[in-house]
């Protein structure tokens, strides 16, 4: 998508042949930073660190780490390097508990690895299904938008008005490898010249709401930043008139966890008849568990929490040379940070998937 | 309420006579500064621009404004004394549009004034009234301290264990003249020996779980300091035992106005079996409303969801001179900042109130 008229992708290949550029995302909105991945200790800590964040990219990193990890171990004789390459798989797929996607592509990665014969076949083959995993990504985003659109595009035509759509957290292109998961709807739906506004939360804490809302105006979507607890009034107002998520991992039964939060917007959606949609591409479904209570949910450090990111107002705007942090809290506060919630199936009116817009009960025949 | 162990109150009358004095709520909890209110414009100033917040003190200060009003016109005849003296509580009464104690205040204060008979013994009237005005709110949050403990006592009793209570905002002392309304609760069931810890909700825009999370640890309540978006998960893991929180303004069939995101917490208590109550000290009562959406609800500056105030952590803690601003969005992005939301009393287990814990369907013929 557009940063400044430009196109990007949130992962590419670098020049060199031997690492993988990434978007610093802990910088966006304020600085376009680029970070260039050239071990798979870097990819961990990218993905840990949430240099990078968002299932599907999750993904794709975790696959190019695992290339990268080949690389690295290249020279040694098979069984060692057999030895390294599992151990450096392990730390990418233990890098952050939540997202099945990331367990889905180092088993990718672990089988086309296996297949292969000699170490420097083994990375050329972890290079070829890295490119693999990317480019069906971007092939499961394109399909999610058009079924997404066509969501939109109807309702639209129902109510021959603008149409309103909540979204929370950043399921955008920067959390996939291009066009995103929710916003590949907007995206899509925008391109065909339905008229389109986003309520975009703001999505505390790391206020990925920022990532959004940037990366929406840098495409031309029309939209409003609102604080995550402002979606229920809105919603009783008649003022969203559906609400699409992202998802990091779904379970057998269609229970969706996702950034912590979402639970509460499916809850005031179900309350006020708008329909609450769920954006998943196939990768992060899992049928391997039974429901949401069994995903293990990330607690992360309570400075996320007590501490933000932002630009000084009075130096400015742009460049790095101006972010400032401030503590939020009085010295001593304690905080707690899970990740993210459970959304349980009943509150989904339906799952938007590159295989067509589905309810619970036909994801595991249609996904697994 | 202690501050740093010496009792306060959020409001009191000057040492002079002729002014009130605040604490000014904006540099909370990093910095205690009072501020003297010496005419009724200041008083409106700070209730408008919140210099001080919470449907009680604004009812109080409101009613001590009015008396301010009084002073300043004392030296006119009768007549354009009426006349100004009116046209500053309708001033004060429009400071801010949400909290019904505004109009109750203003109200109360204009039969007074009428009663009197000079201008110099309306004055006086206006005095005595602001005194009573609040005396009985410490009196009414004394009471619902009383009852809301009682519950608390009760499910510590059932549970045999530490109760869990999620509050949102700040129904604290601050809010209040003294001891608070939801807090008056956790106040008194800590002074019964309860245990107790509470999850503060960050509450943002304008984060007033920072005031709340500072007047507990102040007064010796644990607690932990949570996103708003993470009560629904807390919740569906057991880990709140009931919420409790604050009125802006309740109408005649029990709907609730309260700050931005309270309709939230009170959709996933629902859902999850935690009673949700409603600390509600009549004067937060409007009969005269029918029902939750005929209250008004203000939209406030975009720029608080825009833009944080917080300490600059390298330059160590307390004091004016190391504080920060941050813009936590890219530069021209857009918010939408609505108040408060509507609780509808489908969703409250019970109104704490100074008579008692009351159904919806009790408010009208106890409170009125």
């Amino acid at each position: 998508m557009l940063i400044e008229g430009r196109a990007h992708r949130s992962i590419e290949e670098g020049a060199d042949g031997r690492s993988a550029r990434i978007i610093d995302q802990r910088r966006l909105p304020f600085e376009l930073a680029f970070e260039d991945l050239r071990d798979h200790r870097q990819a961990v800590a990218a993905i840990r660190d949430m240099h990078l964040r968002g299932a599907p990219l999750i993904g794709a990193a975790a696959a190019y780490g695992a290339w990268l990890a080949c690389l690295e171990y290249e020279a040694l004789p098979p069984e060692p390097f057999a030895a390294a390459v599992e151990a450096a798989l392990a730390s990418l797929e233990a890098a952050r508990p939540t997202a099945v996607n990331l367990r889905w592509a180092v088993r990718r990665q672990r089988a086309a690895i296996a297949k292969a014969g000699s170490p420097r076949e083994k990375a050329e083959a972890a290079l070829l299904e890295a490119r693999a995993i990317a480019s069906e990504d971007l092939a499961i985003c394109a399909e999610i938008g058009r079924h997404g659109a066509g969501i939109i595009e109807a309702l639209h035509r129902k109510k021959g008005r603008a149409i309103n759509v909540l979204t929370h957290c950043n399921a955008g292109w920067l959390a996939t490898v291009d066009r995103g998961t929710a916003t590949a709807c907007l995206y899509e739906a925008n391109d065909r010249g339905i008229p389109l506004h986003v309520w975009v939360d703001e999505t505390r804490p790391r206020n990925q709401g920022a990532l959004t809302a940037w990366e929406l105006s840098q495409n031309g979507v029309p939209n409003t930043v609102i604080c995550d607890n402002s979606g229920g009034l809105l919603m009783r107002r008649g003022m969203v008139d559906a609400v699409i998520v992202g998802a990091d991992r779904v379970a057998r039964n269609g229970d969706v966890a996702n950034k912590i939060g979402t639970y509460l917007k499916a809850l005031a959606a179900h309350d006020n008849g708008v329909p609450f949609y769920v954006a998943l591409p196939s990768p992060s479904f899992d049928p391997e568990l039974a429901d949401g209570d069994s995903i293990p949910i990330e607690e992360r450090p309570q400075d996320e929490v007590l501490r933000v990111t932002g630009l000084a107002p009075s130096h400015g705007h742009g460049g790095g040379a101006s972010r400032v942090e401030a503590e939020l809290f009085a010295p001593g506060t304690r905080a707690a940070n899970p990740g993210f919630d459970v959304t349980p199936a009943r509150l989904v009116s339906g799952y938007i998937t590159e295989r067509g817009v589905l309810r619970a009960e036909a994801l595991a025949s249609a996904l697994a």
